[in-house]
């Protein structure tokens, strides 16, 4: 089993209230930087700081490499369009950010990024994949894949309030700058990313159907943005099973229904509650008021540890330790 | 600790006889490729095969991933120009393979090389570093460097015998073509690599400039070609201490006094034998007549397991066990 993890920018993060994946929408162009580097080296490397959201609650990259630290799992990191370079070494699928999506094309290269990342996951040797993600902003974009395709399903967002209005109205302007309607692009996934995605969208799904052609297993680690990748795989033809593996503070937001996601688009559905609210360390104790949520492939890290008989008490001692160390030396 | 794997390919590897990184000199194209995979993921993954000698004996890239299968230790390829992609991931320095030697200039981007892996060396937060290689030709690079440095050192081969005569004619026409007399850049590592050098030998000097400013240890994993990067580090005026950790094959070779050079670099010397002569496996079987001898981090690697206890009959298992799988799967 390999973990993915699929990094990239878009400039819809830089809208103001959309994105809790940084401490200003600014800052949000560090985030998938330093989430790949805390995964990799256990701390931020090129990045200036640990990400933290507005209201001061880490990345959930500190709980995946809190999980790796007891699980030891090997990681490889897939640049699909990153604004600014990262330490952590990548295979490069992308050369730059997505546009935002109220321009008329959010992502040029989508159909390369589709090939290159099918390609890239068809010649892996490894049976099983687990794929997650940092991109600020990817709920919005997820939303506006969702839309294109047609598919009803709401996002999640990494703000306790998920500003859907925003979101909403952002996806609105996008159609229109792209001269399409809601659901036009059903059947058509590539036009769907490059129109309204984002760079880690149209990779993921690469990802999937490269894996899926060999018969790999794919678990998503992830929340709404994966529901988008998997429906981006579902139009292009992919079949047979993929599990979605996500941490309950998804299941528990009140916005999206994701069992019926899960099951129109027939993924097998994981949840994990890490207990956060048993603790009332800063690394955790803004997940249970419904903070970050997820996000850094969190939710398939936990359905990880959970298959192979780790207790949560000793992925929560693991994120303390993780994250104090971290603090020790780099803030915030 | 962290182990370095600074891939890259010179043209200079094309000529007739020079190497035996690969089955022809056409062949050494895919050999760092297949190294970084094999080190990565155990296998090739978008190399076409397992690198072998003109005799068939297989890369050490095999011995070192054998290592890590017992050691488990973090892997980091950087790549300092490939000619073509691998599926490993990478820190990308350069974005092209070196020219011939006796082309005037051999590496144009030399300066960005070294600065490049000064800067990332300084900002990586490993302690001890232990850097290795793999750029079929580079022993003859390594001579052009150490000629134009003005350094009396002979270079070894993966060769049984030396084809020595025809690397000194080779960097004989490469001092002519690039308009320099022997230690004519004495101090000037910068031009030796430009002019005289592979892209590896400019970006392993500027890892252990960077390594050394922060005082973290550094182990040169290799034999000849990493006397060359310590030469060019300590023509920069890089002080302190460091370790080349290297194999009895190349301590045994008689056209290399490894001693007199490391004494003269002021290099710390560990030597360690594997004792492939009590094997006749086909993964080890030549090494004892002088073909490989070395390469891909395997002296490092190597030393590593000892400074860890592990015994070399367990070394020979792994590595036993690890080529079977390998020629299970993808030949030779």
């Amino acid at each position: 089993m390999r973990f993915l993890l699929v990094v990239g920018s878009t400039r819809t993060a830089l809208i103001d209230g959309l994105s809790a994946a940084g401490s200003s929408p600014a800052a949000t162009r560090h985030t998938p930087v330093a989430d790949a580097e805390i995964l990799t080296f256990g701390q931020p490397v090129l990045a200036p700081e640990v990400p933290v959201s507005p209201t001061g609650c880490p990345t959930p990259a500190v709980v995946t490499r809190a999980i790796k630290d007891v699980l030891d799992f090997d990681v490889l990191t897939v640049d699909a369009g990153l604004a600014e370079r990262a330490a952590a070494p990548t295979y490069q699928l992308g050369e730059a950010p997505g546009a935002d999506i109220r321009e008329p094309e959010a992502v040029p290269n989508a159909a390369n990024l589709f090939d290159g990342a099918r390609e890239f996951a068809k010649a892996l040797p490894d049976d099983r994949l687990v794929i997650g993600e940092s991109i600020p902003g990817g709920t919005t974009t997820a939303l506006g894949v969702l839309r294109a395709l047609g598919e009803p399903f709401e996002v999640s967002s990494s703000l306790p309030e998920n500003p859907i209005d925003l979101k909403r109205e952002t996806v609105r302007a996008g159609l229109e700058a792209s001269g399409i309607s809601e659901g036009e692009l059903d059947g058509q996934p590539g036009a769907a990313v490059r129109l309204m995605g984002d760079p880690v969208l149209g990779t993921v799904a690469g990802l999937i159907a490269g894996a899926k052609e060999r018969w790999a297993s794919v678990t998503l680690a992830g929340g709404t943005q994966m529901i988008a990748a998997a429906a981006l795989a579902r139009h292009s033809g992919v079949n047979g099973p993929i599990r979605l593996a996500t941490t309950s503070y998804i299941a528990a937001d009140e916005t999206v229904d994701l069992s019926t996601a899960a099951d129109s688009l027939n993924l097998k559905l994981e949840v994990t509650d890490p207990g956060f609210d048993r603790s009332d360390h800063p690394s955790m104790a803004r997940y249970p008021a419904g903070e970050a949520k997820e996000g850094v492939g969190m939710g398939g890290a936990l359905w990880w540890a959970t298959t192979d008989g780790i207790r949560m008490g000793e992925i929560r001692a693991a994120v303390e330790s993780r994250y104090d160390q971290l603090v020790g030396s780099h803030g915030p």
